[in-house]
């Protein structure tokens, strides 16, 4: 190859679960919702003049982050809106963490350690408890900012709130970027800490709680200043990142909170459902806070698991590493029927393989 | 400002258009194409199944590569895409320009320096000659690429293809990157000099000649070995960078080239027209081969020009600098109406004050 960069062998690029094109799969493999989007986010793209997107949208978003920013009890400049949270995340990376060194959970969102090596940053790992649990007393190390889940993906175990607080005062010389792609799925969030915390940075997406995967919006709130130095960072990358129709969708999504709170409460509800059963089947599983649940038979690996369900029509997401992850699958919760067809399989073949059976 | 990486300091960020939220402008000032997008786009988008977006999209834009492959008799291999063209030329700078140096004309895009700047690289720019044409010869420079537009943007002046072969060819140990944003306007591009030459990159956009601006398709076209590398990029930064709409909208407006052409025809013979009443007003302009026209009053400056304009609700685009460009106004070829409003007022007001007209 004639034209390579060398720090090119040094990136370590993010593979995302796989999004089959033929087969019509009972999809529990990425974290989606199972439910559509809110009507009026139907609605307002049912209704757009689709003539208008020969223009350019607003490049600032400025009404979806007005939006935000009084859904959340901020100012707009508190707000900074980017083409998924990955966007917002890797923008992250590159405005503070160039040459700066950054901790997170060695079981975690994989695509970190992906946006440090691009950004040119350094990384350490902490690793987990054995119970699969963040020990925030260990990150007392020498960093520039810490980052992890919370809930943790893909363990979906929640850290509490107090304890995060009081983390967050403890290490006011850290930048502390908390990812809550999954905290609509737990009993609270961390966003009031926002007004409390210069050092704190919430990333948001629409693509789990709102049914939005397929458009592209995740979020971020922080301090003025830092939202305005992730601004320099955008605008030297790209000026439009959110388009017409997904701005259109995210502000829609956020005024329907009855529709958010049915969803969000029957996702719960079929996560209690799975965990009963997954127990009577006498499956090991990790207690989840989010929208999935790792999951492990006691007879046989979890990669013969995942080929079997996948043999089924089932698809759900299976690791080949780090070892620890390695013995189990992640299964989102998917809606109650597809719920209780996951279940019928595990009840009938755990151990055996599905296709002779 | 506590958390703020020095590397802030020194970037540069771009400042698109205006994209005004209340006034009801002649908006011909960011390039946008004054007709609406194909009936074909539309109408996939109003049968589009929008319960769908709950799911993510193809990380790949697969079926996207593929029909652009078959339109330019290339490969889906051959094919990156990306959130606007914006974001692939980002990516690029990334993937290739990190501590390297990049060429380009000193009156250009004025996001490549920020693309530069962000990616860490160094870049140095090469004067237009007297009359703003680019002259190949002068990059004759140690360097590790060059980009240049063609038509060269804001001036719209083409460098002939015959001479971007030899170029390309002389310049073989060099990336050679152009961007092809308005060619769709001039009567050649490249394209088919993909299959020729391996240090050559295409970029282009859904934006322009396509009429999607809104919603963010850019893409590029290169030998297998570079796209490969760009995708290791992409997947270190955003792995669903193009929404499911917009990949939908974008398959369907490649495949209407008879809306395609008509479009283009009609933008070219308001270019033909506009310059011929530009001439008889007594202006000067730069003869384009893109959707613009920098035009320059022996009366006022542009910068009066330009307020004059938006005081009776026509938008055009002013550069305060580099001082060269900074006695032009760069005027979008609109629809006919457009042009003819423009032109009357053009005609009655030059060198008048039009508040007081």
């Amino acid at each position: 190859m004639k034209f390579k960069n060398t720090f090119l062998d040094q990136l370590e690029p993010y593979s995302p679960g796989e999004q089959p094109k033929t087969k019509n799969y009972i999809k529990l493999n990425t974290n989606e919702n199972p439910f559509p989007p809110s009507k009026h986010v139907i609605n307002s793209l049912k209704k757009f003049d689709f003539n208008n997107i020969r223009k350019y949208p607003d490049p600032s978003s400025l009404k979806l982050k007005e939006v935000l920013g009084q859904k959340f009890n901020l100012s707009g400049d508190n707000v900074f809106v980017g083409n998924g949270s990955d966007e917002v995340l890797s923008l992250i990376f590159l405005a503070f963490f160039r040459g700066k060194k950054i901790l997170f959970p060695e079981i975690t969102y994989s695509f970190y350690s992906s946006f440090a090596k691009l950004a040119l940053g350094k990384f350490k790992t902490i690793p987990l408890e054995e119970d699969f649990s963040i020990n925030l007393e260990k990150y007392n190390k020498t960093a520039y900012g810490i980052i992890f889940p919370n809930p943790n993906a893909p363990t979906g175990i929640s850290i509490g709130y107090e304890k995060i607080k009081s983390f967050i005062r403890y290490h006011s010389d850290k930048l502390i970027i908390i990812d809550e792609a999954y905290a609509d799925f737990n009993s609270f969030n961390c966003i009031d800490l926002v007004k409390k915390f210069s050092n704190l940075i919430i990333v948001r997406t629409f693509s789990k709680s709102y049914s939005l995967a397929g458009l592209r919006i995740g979020f971020c709130l922080a301090n003025k200043s830092i939202i305005k130095q992730l601004l320099k960072v955008k605008n030297s990358f790209n000026s439009y990142p959110v388009d017409q129709l997904s701005e259109i969708a995210a502000i829609n999504a956020i005024k329907d909170d009855s529709y958010f709170n049915e969803i969000i409460k029957k996702i719960k509800k079929n996560r209690v459902w799975l965990e009963k059963k997954f127990t009577e089947m006498g499956y090991n599983f990790i207690k989840s806070d989010a929208n999935f649940i790792l999951l492990k038979s006691k007879k046989i690996s979890a990669k013969h698991l995942y080929l079997n369900l996948k043999s089924k029509g089932i698809l759900v997401r299976y690791f080949s590493k780090p070892k620890k992850l390695s013995s189990y699958i992640r299964i989102t919760i998917g809606s109650f029927i597809d719920c209780q067809k996951l279940v019928n399989f595990l009840k009938i073949n755990d151990g055996d393989d599905f296709e002779k059976s």
